[in-house]
């Protein structure tokens, strides 16, 4: 993740929370009062953004903290202790909810890429994510997914291509789109087109596409979709996967499975800060 | 909401999304190609944020689009149609993913509440947001627990007191802290102090507190809680409340019931985009 | 004061005053010349800000400057050192102007604050601002308030509620409008309406409001105000207050005295900067 | 003064004024409901900004608004209208405060100026501001000084050189000092040098200097100072100018008269916002 | 391009070249005298950017602006038309050195491409750019690139991947690194690694790699690369393509041919404003 | 150079290239790899940005970078190190084209410079830059400029005033436009006027103007200009100056001669990064 692109929005965050300044803490503590304070995770999960995340939003409040944090994909139960962190006991109190609330998002993301990520194991397949993130958090749940063991799909709509049904409509035809965007595209970037039959599949194999969509296929039609693909294009499941029937999905022998549920149906992880003054 | 914060948060999660184009898009559409877009409901749901959020989302990528929305707070079945919007289809496509990720969780919050305050039908009880929102997406959230028949708690650390248990340990009373902060804040603001038992209750009373937070207490001792308050202070449970025990907490009598999980736990409701060219 | 924010604000000045940067002392000095600048009162006055304010300016031109500034609410007389740094010439020179013009302000905020206070000694009143502050400046402001003895009143439009005489029009009744907002807005927010005369006080209290302004009323009016109000809700005197009349106001018994000169009416006490090359 | 920078600053002191919204008039206004609104004159002053600044201010809140005003430098009596502004009532109400908070203070300083320059009324002389202005304010600070009869000097240290006298030790005489700068700086800026006695005067004309500011000069030197100068550079005079010395500086026969209490002293002027609904 | 994007680059371009303001035009010209300009052609070269960029510059200023522009890829000769506006002689005037400055460089480098292309004429290769673009215009002189008919590598370090010898250092393998990396990022990316000789292209064949920079070989060596190469991954030759060589090395048959100097060695077309008061 | 705006800048060049990552060289290498890079000429050429520019470009992406460079103006030839720099691998990646791609930028504007500057050693003229900088990096490039021996004209349309033809145009006369101009704009600020003929000229000094700009005019005009003018006011020769002519240009006598070729026309320096981790 870009430290930079980080830094600015973990300030946004804590101006959006901290406002004009914390008005309860400000009249009974002094800025000299200094404080540890701990995150304690209050279920299993698997952890991300600790260090890299929550640290830095300690951090940001202010450079003198000291925190120290369990390694991402760490495996936790009921009071483990997650991160420590030592300062003034103000910033402390200024940074826990921003803190929090990112970290209890990402462990919640990582977790449940985890439990899809069991699913699937023993099958040759990748588990990616999709754009659909929450707005403004997408670097930090695309991180979690990957902490999680998922894969990314593209970040945006520049750096990949996904050739729709609508794209294909006003091009006429699979080959014309696909033509059509080749000649437009960086070569550093693969096409993907999104099918929804066999006969859309075949097509897309003349046309040369590098990845093929199945969307929406039973399991039945994927099977035959990623026998005709073979080793000619890479095959992407996609549409309505969820942890009881991915494991399926992965048995057709598709290349990558897309699932939207990692970032759009993650719940948050249930974490408390306690702080002791020293 | 304040619309020119909204405006400068919407074309950060569009820029987010778009990066430096749709390369895909740009490679097949002219920017006269004018399409219609539908955005249709997949399940019953109550709705927020199609017209004052989805709705400027299309507007930002192009003032001429034109978009018609259903109110807030209207109930919808699947295949209902919630926004339909007419513009360039380079917009159309651009604005697709930022509007529909937006209106997918506000929907979501906005469900949520309503199923909470379903479940205290007929108790004079009013439900409550917590801080525990989406980093950046703080006035969203708030607004649609607001459309969900919710009412928000302080929006920041500026705008709401509230006295916790390390705020109580350094002034070594209630009384102390409380006298503390009540010199220092705004006399515009509530005083809310979080307690445990009923001792700390009873000590609240004698500071003169205006809002006494009933922290994680099992009903019973709620209930007597409540009975001790009258109406010298607004009582407010908080801590643990769930859909199956939020009827039972409304019974003790309480003024007010906080839930964390109506930002935190929400699930993005289904929507997808339809489009058809003109 | 939240810091992220003051960073924030401070390194607008600094670029308003600089622009491309000093042509005249980039001409003549090094980087590597080290001096010395004290700033110096030409007055009687309280002093706010020198520690938190203008030395974080001289320290956001240049980390490596040394400051030391005399305690906020501190008196000083002419001649008065309230602070002294040492650092690069060049960085002492960029943040002179922005340091002075800021310490200038707020001191005199903060003196012209104190003066209102000690006219009321004695009485247990508090004296609050107003949302009469400068564009872009109001949380340095504000704070200047609090250093002179003054209190604050609503930071913004959000977090405060004032009822005000189109907002009772717009429903009809003190009671409706107080009816309306209260189901509104958070309960953590009190509620202040408006007055201009005993009826509407009367009004006010019968409607059960936590504040009651009592606006540009003459001291007999408020008096029996303050008396018909009794401990049933804070009054409020407002309007026209300034250095004669307060006293008098104060001796009706309100709880409260708003004054919109704090910040729309405090000169700028007078300050110099005096440079020592080392 | 430059149109995309005075939006950007406008923008930002709505957002500082409106936070999250105004909770009280949205509590009881709805979107659709129109009124009107006057600024009201409550004194005798020389107008500033109404058009230019406190319009732009509602239009930014919501371009639908409707809005006339006072052209620049009318004077104008208590009682007289200002502006007037017919849009929603909803952000008629969030823009008011900071759209007066705005007028008042520039008519303030262009009645301040307009003062000052009543009293030199006869004799051919320029007064100008200096950089002693609200930081944040500087353009609009600036502008009012115009509009109140007086002239800018330099906007910031790029636009401008002033060689003072920890320039002048630095290189051991005027001379060395502005044959340094003159060698850096554009040949479009004029050379500016602080000048405390007649033995500097005479330096600074031995040196070619275009404008020699007597500084904190009495008048009787300041006219021998002119004498020396004659036609070969500009005098300024600068330092501990106000109205009641002014004119009699004005007869030594300077250029030009620097005052810095035009923005660090002028007092906001009684503007008061009425509104009635449609 | 993106347009919300392009907007913030063009309003920060505008405040950077006009300040506080035009303060000669702003001392003659009033708001509303209205004026008609014209850009006109000194020399033969492609256009780029006139209708996009330039013309939006004009409408920034000021929304009025009315300007008719040249298609992107039109050849033009001297004196011909590329850009008519008509609007408020102020706004003209303050938009034209920003929009010609962007004008004459974007179409210096899509003239500059179309000379590479020219040179090329008749083989199937694929000409495209580097990021070695000006900081902070990639995302325009990207697009000069594509007007100019040359297509566009990975955009940042995000959108693309570029195994280079210290990335193949630290692996220790072609293939150690490649299997890395392609474990890491999307499957929606090519991987291209840079190669010296041609047993670093049999390894990357081995490899499995999308696509094979050849940097800096000799055409002689290239051409064999291309040869050991044939269908099983792209090629792409980089290092000191100019136009005297280009022809040759295309002559190899490589795929791709990639030419920092598209961005870093385009000189500025000359283009004038020619302004008429109406 | 203004340090906090430079920082500014330099971010979002970092943010432009990098975008959410690099994902090649994160995949490869850990974040605590340290290396070391050194910038190595390819050519002769004069130095310019290393230290103040491209340093901070490394100690922004990570503030434990060490770096040392070439001092400003140095001459360098082919395989010169002119930077090193030690630190974590991954920001030595990171940072590298937008530091390369500024220095390769900035050599170039100064060794252009100076190659003008040396045609015209030997006579007593300044030369000087204009407003044909690259959009975003004005402050860069004049910089720059600076370092190669020229000096800068005015910086943006505040800092200076240029009375163009349309200008005069507007006002009948060349003397009525400098009398509507002088009395509006800062007396610290230089008039400037252009010319295309001794008339113009002489009109010019009648008025009192300071800079008389020679445009366009072939040399025995000019040097006719310069006679007439004598000391009464610096001339300036402006428009198609090139290597070839600065010298005759200058031979005329005049006192500047400004040059757009400096920066629209500067090509940049070819500077190669070699890494070698430790």
């Amino acid at each position: 993740m870009e430290n930079l692109a980080l830094q600015q929005l973990l300030k946004s965050f804590l101006q959006e929370d901290i406002g004009a300044g914390d008005i309860t803490s400000d009249a009974i503590f002094s800025p000299s009062e200094i404080a540890q304070a701990s995150f304690i995770a209050k279920d299993h999960f698997l952890c991300a953004g600790l260090g890299l995340v929550a640290a830095e939003v300690f951090r940001l409040c202010n450079p003198a903290c000291e925190v120290e944090a369990i390694a991402d994909s760490s495996r936790v139960a009921p009071g483990e202790v997650l991160l420590t962190v030592k300062g003034p006991v103000l910033d402390l109190l200024k940074a826990e909810r921003v803190a929090l609330n990112l970290a209890q998002r990402l462990c919640g993301i990582a977790s449940l890429t985890d439990q899809f990520v069991q699913q699937v194991a023993g099958f040759d397949v990748r588990l990616v994510d999709t754009r659909k993130t929450t707005p403004g958090l997408r670097i930090l749940e695309k991180y979690a997914v990957r902490v999680g063991g998922g894969h990314n799909h593209r970040f945006n709509l520049t750096d990949g291509v996904l050739i729709k049904d609508n794209h294909i409509a006003a091009c006429s035809s699979i080959l014309a789109a696909v033509k059509k965007v080749r000649e437009a595209v960086p070569h550093t970037i693969r096409l993907e087109v999104e099918t929804e039959d066999l006969d859309q599949v075949r097509q897309c194999l003349a046309a040369g596409v590098d990845i093929i969509m199945l969307d929406n296929m039973d399991c039945a039609t994927m099977k035959q979709a990623v026998e005709i693909i073979g080793k000619n294009a890479i095959s992407e499941a996609s549409g309505g996967v969820n942890l009881s029937n991915i494991r399926e999905i992965a048995a057709t022998g598709v290349d990558i499975i897309s699932v939207g549920a990692l970032t759009h149906s993650a719940l948050a992880k249930d974490i408390s800060m306690r702080l002791t003054t020293v």
